[in-house]
């Protein structure tokens, strides 16, 4: 950490924060320009809130060096993390794609889609079955009984189920229903979640937040992955910008900078990025070149009456071309998929 | 609801557009230009997800014309509504100051900080007993303790206090313990806390989301009405943007435009919006001549050792300085403070 | 284009817009739903101004139907324009690649550079003599003297030279000089610039603004166009969004939806948006499978002694890699390079 | 400057970029942390193009201490700039007011505006006659002749003029015919523009690009300012952001930022960053209170006929209004008007 002391700072302010900064704990480089004085603090900084300087009137800026997070830090764990649901993976050299509805809707329409995406070769079947939507009037999911249809497409097909958990309340039977569970991009930053899911045994899929940093989302995994649970895998879906032709705009190269920070699996939301279809199938290909360990594909088999999101979906058809094309780049990538 | 057709659709599937509208219930006019034809649906189009419509490849555009929040609509309610806490009130003529530190350290904290604003002039006492921070490693306050301590300051001084619900978990406790429940700008799409809150007879302080629409923070707004919570304040804290410089932009004209779509009161908070305590006293006034109903501050009697958010925070001297400037202005725009 | 009325607007107002619109020659539709009144103009609403009505009180919204540029909407035009560059081209089955130093700074240096890539298989040679720098302390570049230095080099290696354009007083001699004039992001919006280039008969490569949405790249193109000139070639370099550890974002997404909205050829600037060599590759592949018509490269022989961007330009030997890398995409693109 | 080396970095690497600081002239002082190694560079480092060391790939990140820009810090120049206009002045006590249309339309049209803007306290004129508008087919200004109407305006009422250049080929003419030069938005980081109008003694006013920083635009200032001329104005207009209920964000925090950071007077413009007649007021009002030193102010005597951005512009009834409520604001701030 490096502390700029403003210029014509009285000396008694400055004695003031060496004591703060020893008190801390750390040792001070100090380094004196022109015009500012500078002290580079030696020790255990990630623990120091630097807003702690920051409200010291002499105090200029207050510099990060090390990365606040640490057990998602590649720095400290250099080999690639492997995120196994049964005899599946997340991570390493497989491509994952996770492919499915938006909401599950009818035993029909989920079991329908997940023979589909299964026979086109996809590893996961994915389906909400609470939903948030920006309105309270939209339609908010099948909830319990949306878990209830998953598991019987699961039994149908053996794909693993990903679904995504809304709120501690039903924690527990996400455990034991779903293989995979998934937090929204909404709830990136609802640390009490976090808390709550770091605590279980259960693979986790984190979305980064629609205007959440990456420095933001690899801290948000530090919760989960302080609490003991080590099985987490990013998702990139798209951040907020001032574009609006796309709902969101896909950051694709968070992928090769998020690979360069940690260890952890990371994959891409194609669909809900753009929010648009015809952009899923160029947008999943982008994401296995630049490095992504995975995508999760929206596919629906009538998306004119899907209950949500229908404009961003895709038909099984569709889909099918869309995993030839990724396979013909798996292989130049020299991936599996 | 305006559907726009692309240029040389079939005839098939224009036909289907239009059933699908019918059953829908809404009534069609058609008018057709040069390239396009549109279709301005009448009826309760408030319901209809515009998605169903673009999921059709002979879909161009669907638009919203009707806002698609109702019960926080001036249009549906055209008076200005009133929160009422006990014998205070936020909306109407009178201007709210919230005071206090960003959360609660001690007992002495948090009453020497709740008697200063109180002889300054405050009007409630803040202070976070659970905190939502970035970082697993920074501060995550008191607890069930913090409410403790809000209460005995409470006691002291008569000022209802108002702090941050996390969790639903913690609902029960705060509907007993504080006066109003803030939700987080972090939690303002956290629709299963929404909902909770919209069942409980407590006034609430919404925070708009860093990178929330104007329209998204009245939709989330929604989630509490119609649950039939009516006692909802807005808040609006700054969001995201490129500027770096401060942490997030204040955006004041959000204040003008709310009050014009919403009959919500709406307060600013300058101190989390731009993180610089010297920010704090202009923001403020510049909140009350753009029309909202009051201020959160964030104070504190030695933010230099503040346990978070230090650099935001002003002494007890400066908030008595811009309440002087406040009560100046007030009388300016005929508000009483 | 589509007028909303404002609720309970009275029929005077009513009655003038509906005058308006007709002194306009444009013929009304008009939709009256339960809360608003809506017209539906027909006729050359390209060149109607929407800020004229909605300085109107009675209006609520005007809203575009049809795109507000022509010669460069697809719509019109709707075959791929291919702009030629001697006995070269940008645009069809061709995959372009543009690479070379972000400015001339010798003989020796720029013609290193030149006969380096041309080996690998780059199609063009860029290279900068004028240069927009944030800081007028920051090296301005060559000017003159660098026109002639990449002359040299074009000389030597038979490759085209691209290279940027800054101010309408060096026009003439861009004209003679280079192959291809570019135009940057910060100039997007100067539209005199844009003016005189359209009246040249010179190929042109428009880069994207930093924070320009689509649709005003496509009206910056269509400055240039209607003045005549037709060889335009777009570029998305990046747009500035929250996200800090890149420079700029690249926004890859806009590559098919401007191959949708435009017949235009549009290529990529991988080493601008991020401004990291590292993701040079990475994105430049990412290019390629969502269907852009060529990339530009910012290739150095000794990128730590560049008078500028040294952090994102690649070495000769990286840029080969990435050009093998390439080719190989190719096949599966069914492009040539 | 700071340097901060990556983790397990060779020491020939090492050794290599502390020659390289030495060739610069700067002394270094060096600080080794657990897991990285900082460097502080003495000297003068505002002439270190910071990516010079980002290319190697040893160099982690490159912090700047000093602020980039010389002649516009507040640090090198603490007095207040005032610039001067005839016999009256932007910057200091004086809160400066300049009102009129958005284009010159008409001498009726101006000279109407100008006696009416007079009348109510205005001290100066605005006008474009040469307008950047995002279509070619939108109405581009009426150019020179509009400078002649702006002269007999100025005649009539003795208002100084400003009005916007965009070219240098026209810069001799504004020099002559204008009192303050404007630059727009979109030409701020028009480099050759900004390097011409430094050459010349004439006011400026700069305003904000869409997209640009606090610090890019005192950087940009700084262009002017370099060349030798020093009466430069800032003007903040609104930020691009996620929010489109409004054109643009007023970023208001810009203001106690820029005051702190430089000693040049900034203004602020409300028409342009909401694009909503009814923002204008509050968000004058705003501006004075947070500190400006002046507004910029869209009036049209007949807004639904001008002939553009009739929609931000008030009448000269409401803008007697808003010169009445700055009047009053203006007793509580210490200023005149």
């Amino acid at each position: 950490m490096i502390i700029v002391m403003k210029p014509k700072t009285e000396q008694a302010e400055i004695d003031k924060i060496k004591r703060r900064i020893s008190e801390l704990g750390c040792e001070i480089h100090e380094s004196r320009g022109v015009n500012y004085l500078i002290f580079g603090l030696v020790g255990n900084t990630n623990v120091i809130d630097p807003d702690t300087f920051l409200a010291n009137e002499g105090v200029e800026k207050v510099i990060h060096v090390q990365e606040p997070y640490k057990m998602a830090n590649r720095l400290f764990h250099p080999e690639d993390t492997i995120v196994k649901i049964g005899d599946r993976q997340i991570g390493g050299e497989k491509f994952a794609v996770i492919a499915g509805p938006c909401s599950v809707e009818s035993e029909e329409q989920i079991t329908v889609i997940a023979e589909s995406i299964k026979l086109s070769g996809a590893g996961f079947l994915r389906g909400g079955a609470y939903k948030p939507r920006s309105s309270p009037y939209s339609f908010q999911g099948l909830g319990e009984d949306g878990l209830e249809l998953l598991k019987i497409a699961r039994e149908k097909t053996g794909l693993p189920i990903v679904s995504e958990l809304m709120s501690t309340e039903h924690l527990e039977r996400f455990v034991e229903d779903v293989d995979v569970i998934q937090i929204g991009a909404r709830n990136m930053q609802n640390f009490e979640l976090l808390k709550e899911i770091g605590k279980v045994n259960k693979p986790i899929i984190l979305k980064r937040g629609l205007s959440s940093t990456i420095e933001e989302l690899l801290l948000a995994a530090e919760y989960i992955l302080a609490q003991g649970n080590t099985q987490v895998v990013l998702c990139e879906r798209g951040i907020r910008t001032f574009e609006n032709y796309t709902r969101n705009t896909l950051d694709l190269s968070a992928i090769p900078v998020i690979k360069r920070l940690s260890h952890l699996p990371v994959i891409v939301d194609p669909s809900h990025a753009g929010g648009l279809w015809w952009l899923v199938e160029p947008m999943a290909k982008a994401a296995m070149v630049v490095g992504a360990d995975g995508v999760m594909i929206e596919v629906h088999n009538d998306p004119a009456k899907a209950k949500c999101d229908g404009q961003q979906s895709i038909k099984p058809e569709k889909f099918s071309n869309l995993m030839n094309s990724l396979r013909e780049l798996a292989k130049i990538e020299k991936r599996t998929i």
